[in-house]
């Protein structure tokens, strides 16, 4: 059995905020990750929903700048954050940029040395660590995924790539076509080598041409968001790979709103009440 | 007139958070401030709140962790956050401790060489900010004004020096009685100089004591703050001097609070909604 030592407690909202290490068997190396406990989680598990967060973020992000607690001691919602990609390793090149190495995980299984050796948040997010929260916390197996840009093409691969595993996906800005765009291409070329066959399997837009499904998709957009105009995210891409595999897509173009987490926290209640729409059936 | 220039802007809440640089005259520095501008600000000026934040922050903590611009939003309420310093000097020790120098102006005017040429964070906050904020932006008269910490000393001293110029104020976890603290004693003496007849001038309770009034105030503080526990917070020695004044206090001692932003964001509703009663008057 793992262990868990409990390194932070806040109590926020009547419920708590508390962050965790542990040693990873995936990854290899010392992690830690952050979870907000509802007061209903005093009387035992509760749905949980899952929170992959973009690029350079830690378990903190979240936690501390979307305001979701809130809404989630209301429901009686506990909410994971996982770190964005192992820490404590020292590969050349790892520190080097944000959008590779460290906190640039895109939550896959690496397939290139050295990066195979511990890069495989995939595994860790999917598996490792829900086995580890059910063993010690009170969750429940009703379990939804959402993500911001990196985290959002994190929670979408996760959910299609595990059909009925997650009640329900949404995601703020997400990365919907990481083959087809610059910061996925560095992530791709890096983690999995040159093998487009290899990229297909972590790209939202791809598995969905491939015939991966989800009930239906909740997606935020900030049109003022400038890595849209980067053309980083591509919603259009996952529009119309929806639209032609009849997956139920709201996609809503939110005016202003950047990349920021004042847009995540604008928007944060709305997510958190569909997903526990699914999550209480 | 001066000039302020606008160095950020996020779209939140149907509203707007913008951070601008001005040169200040009274510090003799350039600073950094953040707004944040409700819906109703496009339809001409609202009334404001100004938040004075803690040791080592600046005007972007509370913007980013308290959660506050859903509330401020819905009532038509803009929030103001000033830094906690003056920026950009390099005194002999200003930056070496977390709790004295930079990111720890203790909102006074210093009276001692070198501080006093740019520690001057009172007539900044009181006066010279009011004036360019009002200048430039949709601000009504109608202010009030709250903090942490620090910068709930700073809210109640700013409040009992300047009787009607603030509609209402409060404060999370304030240093009520700098005089008697270690966080007090060193800033004191060290801005301030030994002689206690400085003192007196920049510490509540010894305000109340010489006859200091606001109308009522509301505390929050949380019973799990280690710095409580140090002594550094001292809500009794207000409690008492508030009782023998006629002051009306609403201290809430909140079981299981810490220090943290997640204290200060369970209970910001309330305290917003507490000051808009008194600015929508």
């Amino acid at each position: 059995m793992s262990e868990l030592s409990e390194i932070g407690a806040n109590r926020s909202f009547g419920g708590w905020h508390k962050r965790f290490r542990h040693q990873s068997e995936v990854l290899g190396c010392e992690m830690v990750f952050a979870v907000y406990l509802p007061p209903a989680a005093e009387q035992g598990p509760v749905p949980a929903l899952w929170w992959l967060s973009g690029l350079t973020c830690t378990d903190e992000n979240f936690m501390q700048k979307a305001g979701a607690h809130r809404v989630a001691a209301e429901l009686g919602m506990t909410i994971i954050c996982p770190d964005t990609s192992p820490r404590g390793t020292d590969y050349p090149g790892e520190h080097d940029s944000y959008d590779f190495g460290s906190g640039a995980g895109f939550y896959l299984n690496a397939a290139r040395e050295p990066w195979s050796r511990s890069y495989r948040m995939y595994d860790y997010v999917v598996r490792e660590l829900p086995e580890l929260v059910s063993e010690h916390l009170p969750v429940s197996q009703r379990q939804s995924i959402s993500g911001h840009s990196m985290g959002g093409h994190g929670a979408m691969i996760c959910a299609l790539k595990n059909p009925g595993r997650y009640a329900s996906v949404s995601a703020f800005a997400p990365i919907c076509h990481p083959s087809e765009c610059d910061w996925g291409r560095k992530a791709f070329s890096g983690y999995l080598g040159e093998d487009r066959l290899e990229w297909v399997k972590w790209d939202s837009c791809e598995l969905i041409r491939g015939g991966g499904k989800v009930p239906e998709l909740l997606v935020d957009q900030g049109e003022g968001d400038n890595f849209l105009a980067d053309g980083q995210l591509k919603p259009e891409a996952l529009e119309q790979v929806c639209e032609e595999h009849g997956i139920p897509l709201t996609l809503r173009r939110q005016a202003g709103y950047d990349h920021s987490y004042f847009f995540i926290a604008s928007f944060i209640e709305d997510h958190l009440r569909y997903h526990w729409e699914f999550l209480s059936r």
